[in-house]
């Protein structure tokens, strides 16, 4: 049994409480990683939409197998954006799908020169938000390699992982070290709760390196209706997913970007031995929501292509993927 | 309102009545052509199993859309082959699948000297049972292009198209001349029942072509839970068929089977003025039956390979629906 830890921001170091972060999207990603921090001591304010009653009610529940059972109680929780107070962190853990209607949120909710950390999957998404964010922020993207998912309004949890893998894409920082020095502040945050983190020189490359799993995992889930324990149990699943990786890993370097040798066996390696897990795109599916296909499947598949590189498995299980999504809603 | 036909096959010719046909496999292929030859006046035998009972009692039915509601009654019906007569023909509209315990059956069944026509799909049938057939029998294949499914026992839903292409595969007919004139037999005997047929010259060649269709329809029809009219309305799954039926013909090519030009082009026109149709492996799929996955994909895939090319969205495909089938037991 698990003891219930109480989580409260109070009796944290002053200089930990000086950096306030605001998390968008309290979802599975959002709400593990600001229980986190918060439990370690930063300022961490949330914003929620449907969830707000419940979590300003009980509280936000992590229930993991790492850390134990967590309840952070009370929450600084909003519904309103204007009512946060200026962040110097914000990390927007929602999907993809809903980052245009964020921009204003996230402009007005981050402080001058403040960082804004998407920690989503697949290629592009910060290209799509910068145009739209002022110029005075730092855009950071981060690969979260972790199994959490949210069980009930305010509850989320987490069965293994959660490493972060942070780089940095756009903003006021121009030169080499400058970036460096807040992608080593971002990493830091995390240490800081307790969570692995790694500064990666070039954030597409990681986000390539991401996809080695996004794409087969993801996706399968949704077309064979699979978690990752059955998924690798059956030869012609685990043939396939190999089969899909490779093509990331051949996507990636069309594009430029080698990735570490043996990198996708690692991960091959790493999924065997985690828990059984739903992918987030499955729960997407089960509730009716959009999928993330942009991202993950059809912006690589378009980055490859301008490479003269083509991706016929990819290109397959996205076409069967939106014809699913468009018929799921 | 179509009129109920009552089909007997007294009055009919006596050069018809003397060819005896037995159909192995009275389900949705066999009953439609077995009705439709006894209509025509041929004698002929049906073999069946679970639905003895029903088709002895009520007859066979087929509702069909293009040749009225046909009602055989009384159907010439056995469970046990070793009651039938010996027949000139066999139609076997049975899954591969069952084949290898077909075999004893069929051969116990047919006259010597008679032609046994394996009306199903894919690639490697009658290499399999071949050798469990006796040296003096005619083997044959018939690829049918026809929308029918079995809606209640002895009931069959003929909804449209219904040619045969026929080919020699092997037997007592060794030179072409010979093996010309047992196809035109089975052609003349086809037409004879008011269905369209046409002897091809090389029967590997009439099943790779037969395969442009079932790879993408089949496969697809149960990987998305599509019939024909949602998956050819989708802008992702149509450009996901024609990509197939791309593979497909690229493997035929390889395997030295150069299919007719726009051939794939026009079997999407034909399917996207079809009714709506769901393809047999979704009914297999719906039932829990094993899929015709040896046939259709693992051998094309196979044969394919042999000639060192790769049909890697084919392959995707058919890992894919072997997962399926696995779970689906």
């Amino acid at each position: 049994m698990k003891t219930d830890q109480k989580v409260t921001s109070r009796g944290a170091g002053m200089e930990r409480a000086q950096q306030r972060i605001g998390i968008i999207g309290t979802g599975a990603i959002g709400g593990f990683y600001g229980v986190m921090l918060a439990r370690a001591g930063f300022d961490v304010h949330f914003l929620l939409r449907s969830e707000f009653a419940a979590v300003s009610e009980q509280g936000l529940h992590i229930d993991s197998d790492v850390h134990g059972a967590l309840h952070l109680q009370p929450v600084q929780a909003y519904t309103d954006a204007a009512q946060m107070p200026p962040c110097d962190w914000l990390l927007v853990g929602a999907k993809t799908t809903s980052n245009p209607a964020l921009a204003p949120l996230i402009s007005r909710t981050c402080a001058a020169g403040g960082k804004v950390v998407l920690l989503q999957n697949g290629l592009g998404v910060e290209e799509a938000l910068r145009p739209r964010l002022p110029g005075n922020l730092h855009l950071l993207g981060g690969l979260c390699f972790v199994c959490v998912n949210r069980t009930a309004p305010g509850v989320v949890r987490h069965q293994a992982l959660g490493a972060v893998n942070l780089g940095y894409h756009s903003g006021p920082a121009q030169d080499a070290l400058a970036r460096q020095a807040i992608v080593e502040s971002a990493v830091a945050l995390f240490h800081a709760a307790g969570i692995e983190s790694q500064a990666m020189l070039n954030l597409a490359q990681a986000r390539w390196q991401k996809l080695v799993w996004n794409v087969p995992y993801n996706g399968l889930s949704v077309l064979l209706k699979a978690s990752t324990t059955p998924l690798m149990a059956d030869a012609s699943s685990r043939a396939l997913i190999q089969a899909l990786m490779c093509e990331v890993v051949e996507g990636a370097r069309a594009c430029g970007h080698v990735l570490p040798v043996g990198y996708a066996e690692d991960l091959f390696a790493i999924t065997e031995k985690m828990p059984d897990y739903w992918p987030s795109m499955y729960h997407d599916y089960a509730q009716g929501r959009p999928l993330e296909l942009a991202a993950i499947y059809a912006e690589p598949l378009a980055q490859a292509r301008q490479a003269d590189c083509r991706l016929p498995r990819i290109e397959a299980l996205y076409q069967s993927l939106a014809f699913i999504d468009r018929h799921n809603r």
